[in-house]
């Protein structure tokens, strides 16, 4: 938040400049969750940041193009999907509930991934940014390395799997998923990832 | 459905009582679907089926009880569930996951669903009904059948799975599972919803 504030002193200087763009993108991502990605407003974002408009466009070009960047800071698929895939397709499912269970465990990304999907499900744009985000980014990376003809298939599968875990345990609260302990949850998820992943899907 | 409605009616009025609460029930769904729940209004939703505010309350009492009975109307577990018990165990799975895609490919529910969805995902009220819905209304049918101490946690992982598969299939719609064919999606689903039924879900 210093950085942001040095930033905005300075709009050219350097360091300050990804702190700036870190505090746009924090605050995109909250009024994404309160007020869904139709009503958040780059005046509104701007204000809860604490910079001029004009920063958030010179920053991000678009809204569609903070959405995108916000989902970027909160899963970054470019580190997260080859670490997961570095010790090969042993223990993947496992390896992949586990690091999606913690991002939702966490409050700091927890709110974050809230608001991306309160987005997606409730206006079409956000769903359609989204869709071609976890298209390129997330199973682009992913798909090459699952084996078979349906493999992009199986991946959704798996996905569409985690993505209803996290309504389920985080947004809906349904019991007992919801007070499970984590270690439970990922120990029962990870096998039915796994089996999406490398073994016979039918 | 009729049962219901005649005896929440008055008995004089019973020929178009069951019509005008079912006019009702899906003004609502309607309304949470466009607008969520919070945002959708007793008087709006009397607007759309073209009856009087105070008719609306006569029927459901309050608009809680309004989002469940269109919960009960749209799903309606109190014969589906049953229904899909009578054969056993065996093949539940699949039967369940065949039951769901055809709730979501039928244009007369599939709006209704994603309303509920939508209003529980939004709204923590919605979210309270539903999560309250579904433990007495579906997993309440549901896991006295299922053996095991932790039955009700892997008909809960079950129910996300579908939940996860919906948003992934009918709301983001993620290729190529958006268009992958009902038949494939269930052959695919229907094994892993029967591992937590019935199998090792670890």
């Amino acid at each position: 938040m210093s950085d942001a504030a040095s930033a905005r002193a300075r709009p050219g200087r350097r360091p300050g400049a990804s702190g700036t763009r870190e505090a746009i993108l924090l605050a995109a991502r909250a009024r994404f969750e309160e007020v869904g990605y139709d009503r958040a407003t780059i005046r509104a974002i701007a204000v809860q940041a604490g910079v001029d408009p004009a920063l958030v466009m010179h920053f991000f070009g678009s809204k569609q193009q903070l959405f995108l960047d916000a989902i970027e800071m909160t899963i970054k698929p470019a580190e997260a999907v080859p670490a997961m895939l570095e010790d090969g397709l042993d223990g993947l499912g496992e390896r992949l509930a586990a690091f999606y269970l913690d991002m939702w465990e966490s409050p700091d990304t927890r709110d974050g991934l809230a608001g991306i999907m309160r987005s997606a499900f409730s206006h079409e744009d956000a769903a359609a940014l989204l869709r071609g985000f976890l298209g390129s980014e997330v199973f682009g990376r992913l798909v090459p390395s699952i084996e078979g003809q349906d493999a992009a298939l199986r991946v959704g599968l798996a996905g569409a799997h985690l993505v209803g875990i996290a309504i389920a345990r985080y947004v809906v609260k349904v019991e007992p998923l919801a007070s499970a302990d984590r270690d439970t949850v990922v120990a029962a998820v990870g096998p039915t990832i796994q089996r999406y992943f490398t073994g016979d899907a039918r």
